[in-house]
């Protein structure tokens, strides 16, 4: 039995819904909500009728602000680093609708999305290094490959917060948007996500995913090319588009 | 004889001007456009006289749409990856006049180009993923180290239209400008680049994209370093610089 | 006994600043500086009451315009590689204080440092490649890793200026404030390096440099992580902040 302030998963046809449920504390993510988020995304991945995953929190003043102080000292191991590593690599396309601020660990949450769709007048900071923490790799790898080095050194080397603008400017929202216009944009992001083909977006995203990280795999890239080029999908689709 | 719609090539003084001439179908290509695309790239790379090469379309309304969707079903094949490849490695500078709109296939030709000046309220989409085509190596190569892995992402994964403002701010563009600026921005473009002296901008070029890639020649780039160094040509150009 | 007019070093407190001054000449590098900033470089590392360096230039004109035509011609050697690349290997973050346009190798000067801010109605250009210069490897990586390929292939091949508004937009800059505001700015990014945990700041700095050049070490990281976990010092600046 999940608690109800433990993160939910719904299932609406080809759309899934990973919400956080902890509004009055800025949905933060308690270190008991790691294996209910790992069950959810493994759920998804055997999930055929699943087409795209949203990730989001409930309220609208704060996303997430990840792990508290209190459960950065008591429990902070690699349970986090294993949701996020397998978030990331979730064949499915993921949307991030930041339905308000975000901060601390959630800022790598929403990195391991593919999609980032935030509200204008939303905030952002990384306060680690003023905690005395250092990144583990993964979140590292995250920020430079999506954000860029200089990006990167000013949230994680100063800890400023920067707004919504600026979120948008340093690439990490790809859309910004009026509060009242979140759920349309992501719904737009869904359509389009679900009206393409499932195999090639799968392997397009661990391709650009690889590539980014300086990983490529050619032989893959080409076989997963050709392998399109003669799939019955390719012809059906192409056809289906002839007539229109 | 090359038929009055197939790509020609100018060439005046120090420009060469490879032009897309299919303005009643979106300046697309043909698959016989091809091998006539591969002379006219390998023609420049052998005419000495030539500094810089221009790419645009014909008309206002669109640059290129690349492949038919007839085009994908019935005749892609690596010739047209050749075609890029051969193009982005041209060590001439190389400067994409987007006249309008860009589509499918001719995004990739665009990002073959070093740099991109597009016009105001022109349009660009990449459908492969709706017609279930999976990309092909060189192509997810240049859209994560020219616009990164978000925006990789985004117009890959979603096949979403963007508008002309979006593909400023993703870097897709170098230069946006009114339609009527266009001719006038190419040409500070192709004088700044004739200004520069060739061989430095050649290996430049190179090493820049050799990087980017991460396939980095050190010793090549010391060696270009040094030689540019004892150079006459630095000499004679630093001696009239001093002068003025 | 340094001249008045070479690049002198100032500490107040935790703040360096290494100031340029030879505002009459557009706050120029002269081959005699660098021995003196390799010094001033090479004594901040040693000095442990200093947690964040500035450089800056003298007047509101000029940060700097790098070697002069003459000193390329003359002095240009690998001692100003190794003044840059010591600069950027400093474990201190370094905020560059751009009080005016930005030329030349001044323009690598700044990439060297974490951070650049710079003033409204400044302007920046690299030359090199008019001169017949072919850029040494330091700073085609520094241009590629920090502004992309886009951006360093229009700076390198075209020599084209742009000006302050671009220098933002191409991440060149990290923040672009009025002429006025630049001291507050400035300020602001010192005070908040310095609540930050310096070991950490100096860790995560290395190893996000190192993440961007595509030289990841992995087990470093994890080590530097998981000695932050257990640090008395994460220990003692959580309870601060949970007391708050």
């Amino acid at each position: 039995m999940i608690p109800d302030i433990a993160p939910c998963l719904d299932i609406d046809g080809a759309r899934a819904t990973i919400r956080l449920r902890r509004p009055l504390e800025h949905n933060r993510i308690d270190p008991s909500d790691l294996a209910i988020l790992l069950d959810h995304i493994e759920h998804l991945r055997s999930d055929k009728a699943v087409r795209v995953l949203v990730v989001t929190g409930t309220g609208n003043k704060t996303f997430s602000s990840g792990y508290t102080v209190a459960a950065i000292r008591e429990h902070l191991d690699d349970r986090l680093e294993r949701v996020l590593d397998t978030l990331e690599s979730l064949p499915l396309p993921v949307v991030c609708a930041l339905n308000g601020s975000v901060y601390g660990g959630a800022v790598d949450l929403a990195l391991c999305c593919d999609f980032r769709i935030g509200v204008k007048g939303s905030r952002m900071f990384m306060p680690a290094a003023k905690f005395g923490l250092h990144y583990y790799p993964g979140g590292i790898r995250r920020y430079v490959t999506r954000l860029g080095l200089n990006s990167a050194k000013k949230l994680f080397l100063t800890a400023q917060t920067i707004d919504s603008n600026e979120m948008l400017r340093i690439g990490f929202l790809t859309e910004l948007v009026a509060a009242d216009e979140l759920e349309p944009a992501v719904a737009r992001y869904v359509d389009a996500l679900i009206d393409c083909e499932p195999g090639v977006v799968a392997s397009m995203k661990l391709h650009l995913n690889q590539t980014a990280d300086g990983n490529i795999d050619l032989a893959a890239q080409r076989a997963a090319y050709e392998k399109s080029l003669r799939s019955n999908e390719l012809a059906r689709r192409l056809q289906d588009l002839a007539k229109t």
